[in-house]
């Protein structure tokens, strides 16, 4: 599977030509679900979470068998400016631990069933540091586009996309503030737990980018101002809408990247959920920019992909219920 | 395993000597939570569930392979009273679908893993009505508890107790009602689905039966108020606190459950977290009251255990990642 874009332009066009869902597998699970053995509407959520698979896989009474979990990792040339409580080396080493079974996104996906796969993404060349000019040039933003949909089983049947990158969260921020308006300390926030001093520092620095890189377009955001990782996993959700894959988007810096597609095109996140509520400050306003409804809200800001993969099973207990219950003929069951 | 009381009496007594979590395990389990490769505190809620599972499995790196689901059903004399949207035939109806594999619970079971047995009780000798006299006998009582108590694998990691019974949600209210303290229409929600006539009707039996029966105290407001799916439930979760088996409590009517045995001796239910908020209207009231905050809020109001059952993967994932995530120093990640 080859990612049929050489450009941002040609990535934009890509966005403005996906479909949709199949309303004739929608109807046909909505009127199943009518039929289930179960109170009308007593699964709640469940139910439109199930309705909602059903019609971006095209079958009304579909299974999640092959769930995919892509974690990207990437190094940022802004932390030099002290955004970070970690070194940027930690990149590098918990490639390792992920490469080894040992972070705890391995663990949720022993857990769920799910396919994991790491993608570092030049790790020894950090993106140029965006209070001095644009994070990527448009051919290394490409290329990460370009890894994160090529990354993609199309096989798959769900898709989980997270990241590793030290100073990602402050990237994260000024991709949000860029694409979705406000100002740097509206979106800043404490990452993997900087003090006071330090998330001054850090809003000063994506107020600095944002005064360098404003106005522009959202995919050119993600370029300036954004990360490798972040721009992987931006490809990888289109590439998943593309093959109408189903999509847990994760925490603040997955939903950033998510933003930067969602304002080029709108209706491109339409076959994405939100796995989780992240305890990152300002998660909860860009899931409400996104009209997203976190599945879970448990305060975890890890990253990883791990608040979406902790969802997969919510949607794998959603899709099972659907399928797997007895109509209320098939059972002798009598209906209200 | 023999229910080791014959009276409720003794079974306060049985409630009084419970035993607690393992100290040590607790700490080893809060220790090794400080070296796993991620943030402080980056996994929020799943860092606490992990530590309190530890605890009460007397290991400081568990695992969960046992989970155990236990669905009881009963027959409520109320339901004379038209407090339902259901005949009361759907009790027995549904028990033949939970053992042929079609209910909710069944594929949620299969999704997690979990071993799952129904116990019908006595469904052809309904309960008393309750705004004529009391719901049981002693006698009735203690059986049902016992029969909750007996159903307890005591080789289970995990517990979720689950009901069906036309008819209990107008029960659970008047349990709540009797043990928590409060007027009918505070604790009266629309169950399966009543109108508002229906709703008024259900309101005005719970206040009946509280005006026949109050004041009393917790385990005898179960037997007067309750039914035998709910005594079931609460013998369950006591012989799982009795053997330190943890356990996701479920929606309204098996908080209800477990109410009275909290009031009954505090501290009954420390070996229990609340598996989700349901959509019955009354239920967060129920949760604030046992002081504990749901894992899931996805609009389920089912029973069966279904919200609970979802939310054993939360606890899976969670277990999952402190007992198999690499430390700091394995992983050759740098601490911060």
């Amino acid at each position: 599977m080859t990612a049929p874009f050489t450009s941002l332009s040609e990535f934009h066009a890509c966005l403005a030509a996906m479909p949709g869902p199949d309303a004739a597998a929608q109807t046909g699970a909505a009127e199943r679900n009518g039929r289930l053995t179960k109170p009308p509407g007593a699964l709640g959520r469940l139910e439109d979470l199930a309705v909602w698979y059903a019609g971006w896989r095209n079958d009304p009474r579909p299974a999640i068998v092959a769930p995919q979990v892509l974690v990207f990792a990437g190094n940022h040339g802004v932390c030099a400016q002290g955004v970070s409580a970690f070194p940027p080396e930690v990149t590098g080493q918990m490639v390792a631990n992920f490469e080894q079974g040992g972070a705890a996104i391995n663990q949720l996906c022993k857990v769920f069933g799910a396919q994991m796969e790491v993608h570092a993404l030049d790790l020894d060349t950090p993106t140029a540091d965006f209070t001095q000019g644009p994070a990527m040039t448009e051919a290394e933003v490409v290329v990460a586009l370009a890894t994160g949909w090529d990354a993609v089983d199309p096989k798959a049947d769900l898709l989980v996309t997270g990241e590793m990158g030290i100073g990602n969260t402050t990237a994260a921020a000024a991709v949000a503030a860029a694409v979705l308006g406000g100002d740097a300390a509206g979106w800043t926030g404490r990452g993997t737990g900087v003090d006071d001093a330090g998330l001054a520092r850090k809003t000063e620095v994506v107020a600095k980018g944002l005064a360098l890189h404003l106005p522009t377009d959202p995919l050119n955001a993600l370029r300036c101002l954004g990360g490798r990782e972040l721009a992987a996993m931006a490809g990888a959700i289109a590439a998943a809408h593309h093959h109408r894959i189903p999509v847990i988007l994760d925490g603040f810096i997955c939903c950033a990247a998510a933003a930067a597609l969602e304002k080029a095109v709108p209706g491109t996140l339409d076959h994405a959920v939100a796995g989780h509520l992240s305890s990152e400050v300002a998660h909860g306003r860009l899931l409400a920019e996104l009209g997203k409804t976190p599945l879970l809200s448990l305060g975890l800001r890890l990253g990883e992909g791990s608040g979406a993969a902790l969802a997969i099973g919510v949607l794998q207990g959603a899709v099972a219920c659907h399928s797997g219950m007895a109509t209320f003929s098939e059972a002798g069951v009598a209906d209200g």
